[in-house]
């Protein structure tokens, strides 16, 4: 089958033939219908050779959509033709963390060599992607792949930072979402969908801001040396209850410190670098600062069953397998509106 | 000044003349701009002397609104002129439950003799009315009193219900809402605004369900012999998260049971004389049963903080003091739309 | 291999020869430590023919523990030797449910047929048992299978109601444990080892209140109609803010609900057929009352953790597979101490 | 009457006589039966001129008990005789913050210059304090004063911090305790208490590791070096799911944040100055950090709960008041052997 590999560090992905993959004792092959294309493969494939985690060629993909081409033997409860997206951060199945469905933080992934599809195991980004263990497998029949696979990644982690922090978004409360692209997106639909609060977006361009107001934020703010005073100003003096950062760098750290209230919480979500120290004196009093990592298999669950009431949506634009190299291009270089979703046998 | 009074039992409520009330060291006075006129009224206007349970003559009115009129010594943090609503179960104030804000489960009030204003305590129903203690009020400047007031009970007391079955109310799930008339055409509302479930109203009339979905139900489904099943199947045979039954007769609670899920909560608000029995194998595996009373101090400020947001509205309807006597028995008549709002300086 | 099976409706359990059990692909085979005689199995033996749900001859034993034998094709993070319990409450492992560990809520079990382990699948009560899935399995080297096995059902039962209460079971608290048998025996010492609440127990007799002392009850009351009184008298007139009700029957869930504090909440664990009305006016003010069955994964993982620190400890005694039916005899005549465990290969 | 006061800025406390106080509307005049010396007011009276936050002089003392010796106008629930202890943090009693009891994290007392007695208000280290409300009043008949007042902040202030982790100190979990002097010794009671699980505490002489096994730390690690590596070795590698940091200083909290577990807590009570930066990469993945300040009124009931069992125990040393600046002196150098509390009637 063909597949989009990443062979050699630095270089940029190729399209290629590999063996068509057969699934061994409790393993479903899926027949791949959609695959997203993330920022945070742009980030492994610049990861220098010395210290690089996985091994290579790789093939890429770790949001995919697919249907059931065949069962390994032991498996039930799935049929043929079933369409599914993966859950992609794979762990043990049994350890604490996993029996509570949160492999993404499972224990003993390290230990047992176990890695996400696309992240160190075979991809989506094929014809065909063979997964480890059908509870990996959320059911999406009459859902669009191609709408659905991105609630993967870019609507789950957004999602988990957001379930954490309701008890806080109570009616009267503030949440700022501070970088309003991919998952900052979702994540403004997602808090208008499952509470009151109101939301404001920070970006640093009027454009990005416009369609966070398209997507419901209440209040945009461009985020410049006012933009902290201007928040404050908008929450009467208090602040924000929740602050959801996905960009994480220095600067929207700080900021991000800058607008809690007291009693609030900051997850910072992006991966650019930034930290915001905690301790006496530092925020206001008892702000609660966490940085998660992808979500759990029931909150994917949840996500999809979102997605069924049409309450989330991400604007995607499709490529074939061969072009998903042009794909990774256009993403580099900012070009791609919404997400790219890669589309096998389109 | 005129007072609403509950004079004799059995006898309809007299506007008379009272003395006005002056504040005493730690009160407030309010001059009142709305009352409520609530079902629960009627009610306790048709208990027998025997063993009623305050003393007559009795101000009515437990959803009061007001400007502050006049500090008594000792109190701070409020100007005259001040808009504010009155939170209705008061409390002690020191005790385990009272120090949470949750006045209305207050240990200490029967022992020391401390009841709502209009049940027990002169009530709103007056030109003027004395508060207790500052802690009582809520401010509510640039609200339309009248719009708000009915937010002291019917929007508290269904919201506190909703709160408390947040956790269960992930997306995907359902809450089930049993009689759209004042408190659950609020709860209806507040479900939609504070969460992401589909929301299946049920009642006895067409005309009610319309309503109900003019304000947000998913779905509605007419409360007969088939309602159960219906419910079943809009659910895909799993039922509902949470129950919220504002009836609470005989045949709803039975229904609340049926069209619960497992693990699923039921709120039993309405004070229909019904009860649903709890047991092993009686209900769908841990479903949790419960009869609420109003809400907390904290939940008033949050519904409050929601009206700001316009995400709850009340239809309402205006009477004069003079005219009150004509809005019970209005309501006794079934003739209300909506809720009845005494406007004594009109 | 020999296996201790009930094979006719209403004849005593009979140690036979059966087929030696071979693993299939993903599952797991043990051979077994240690298995738990539990009441439940004796009222299965009680049903009747019709509406059986099971298909006879049945392998008992829902309680079991062992040492991975064999494993199938495509199991891996588990070694030949380890020492194991397993987890009972078999489901789907993929639905909503599942995806949290709640397996004894599984929302497809019925659908796909699943059975736990002698309770419709071959169960502990033999030499060897198949397990379907690596992830039922908790480590538990280090620890004595005799000791331990109980804590998968008489363990895990009453953690999963213990914890569901310990927001409720602050300082100050109190919580009430009726019938301090097998279940409430262990709730006492959970009780004890989690919260800082007062812990009444309340039974028939003088001996059993005496054991609950051992445990660690702080109080004990004769469970007569003097009994409400004096746990309202213990608790200052509150009442007790979580009650756990191991019978179950109409006597016992009254006294549940007659002991219970505001807000407070009452677990119906046991069988006994009783239920409790719910309903405004019923109860004090939101009691919530529910039935809940087993508990989850991940709750298996923390009693397991919790039978490492000591805290908790059942009396046990042992029988050879031989003498499984004289266990029976024995449980179901009263005259078990503690909990009996069958050993088959002591 | 006599009170002990701090006039100038860098010059001793010294005992003075000042007007007896009268309790106004709303008031209530406590004759001291015990006022705890506390570390933070050293600080405070380390503080320069410039931007000192109190009016000099300033009567110290933020620990107090009492009975009531008068009420003023319009006090209810109270008599005169009442044996009770002061909730410090006090707020305005109205505001979203203060209605849940919150009033450590009032929104409105800077705005309206609400200070707690001894850090503002006149405190407790006098014949006489007064106190502006009743809700600030726990009960505390039957308990010894000189050991209880110490809970009031020495107690309260851990507990809050304990509370907030309790959800994550299931059985198998580990909880760090750095620094285990007077907020930390109470901690490692409070840990043994409240939850099963395993407590290490960490702190720099062998002495102070002693005292800590001796309240119930199950292991103590010397705090240095290789403290982290032992911590980790202890937890299987896993780390500890809360750690409380009751020195915060720069090495204290870097130990915190290296002890961690994915999904950990860590909180900063002390106030030595350090910081811990929170972001992607920079901790265990979803380890949350915050620095409370203080706890709630119903937290300082519970506290109260939990003395009454006996669980928590302070050491204390008694002074009277004369004595009090010699209490002070000792405490700054190292002295005080637990709490030092002041008798102003002794």
């Amino acid at each position: 089958m063909k597949a989009l590999q990443y062979r050699r560090i630095g270089a940029p992905p190729e399209v290629v033939t590999v063996p068509d993959p057969e699934p061994g004792p409790g393993q479903v092959l899926l027949k791949v219908t959609a695959a997203g294309v993330c920022h945070s493969d742009i980030a492994v494939m610049s990861w220098p050779a010395e210290g690089f985690p996985y091994e290579l060629p790789l093939t890429l993909g770790h949001e995919g959509a697919g249907t059931v081409e065949a069962l390994g033997a032991g498996v039930s409860g799935l049929n043929e033709g079933d369409a599914v997206v993966v859950y992609g951060p794979w762990g043990c199945g049994t350890c604490a963390k996993c029996a509570e469905g949160k492999e993404n933080y499972c224990l003993r992934a390290a230990e047992l060599g176990i890695f996400p599809p696309g992240l160190g195991t075979p991809g989506a980004m094929a014809e065909y992607l063979l997964v480890d263990d059908a509870r990996h497998l959320v059911p999406i029949d009459g859902l669009d792949p191609v709408a659905t696979v991105p609630l993967t990644d870019a609507g789950l982690t957004p999602y988990h930072a957001v379930k954490r922090a309701l008890p806080r978004l109570v009616p009267g409360s503030t949440a700022v979402v501070i970088g309003t692209g991919g998952l900052g997106h979702v994540a403004v639909q997602l808090l208008r969908a499952m509470s009151a609060a109101r939301v404001i977006a920070l970006d640093v361009s009027e454009e990005k801001l416009a369609l966070a107001r398209t997507v419901g934020a209440h209040e945009t703010v461009l985020s410049d040396a006012q933009a902290v005073g201007k928040v404050r100003e908008l929450t009467g003096g208090t602040g924000a209850q929740a602050v959801f950062d996905f960009v994480g760098a220095e600067p929207t750290v700080r900021t991000a410190g800058a607008v809690a209230a007291v009693e609030g919480e900051i997850s910072i979500v992006g991966i650019g670098g930034g930290s915001l120290p905690v301790g006496f004196g530092a925020l206001p009093f008892e702000v609660s600062v966490n940085a998660p990592y992808w979500g759990s298999r029931g909150e994917l669950i949840e996500v999809i069953g979102l997605a069924r009431t049409g309450a989330v949506a991400v604007h995607t634009e499709t490529y074939s397998l061969d072009e998903a190299p042009l794909a990774y291009e256009r993403l580099h270089a900012g070009q791609v509106n919404g997400r790219a979703v890669v589309v096998p046998h389109g």
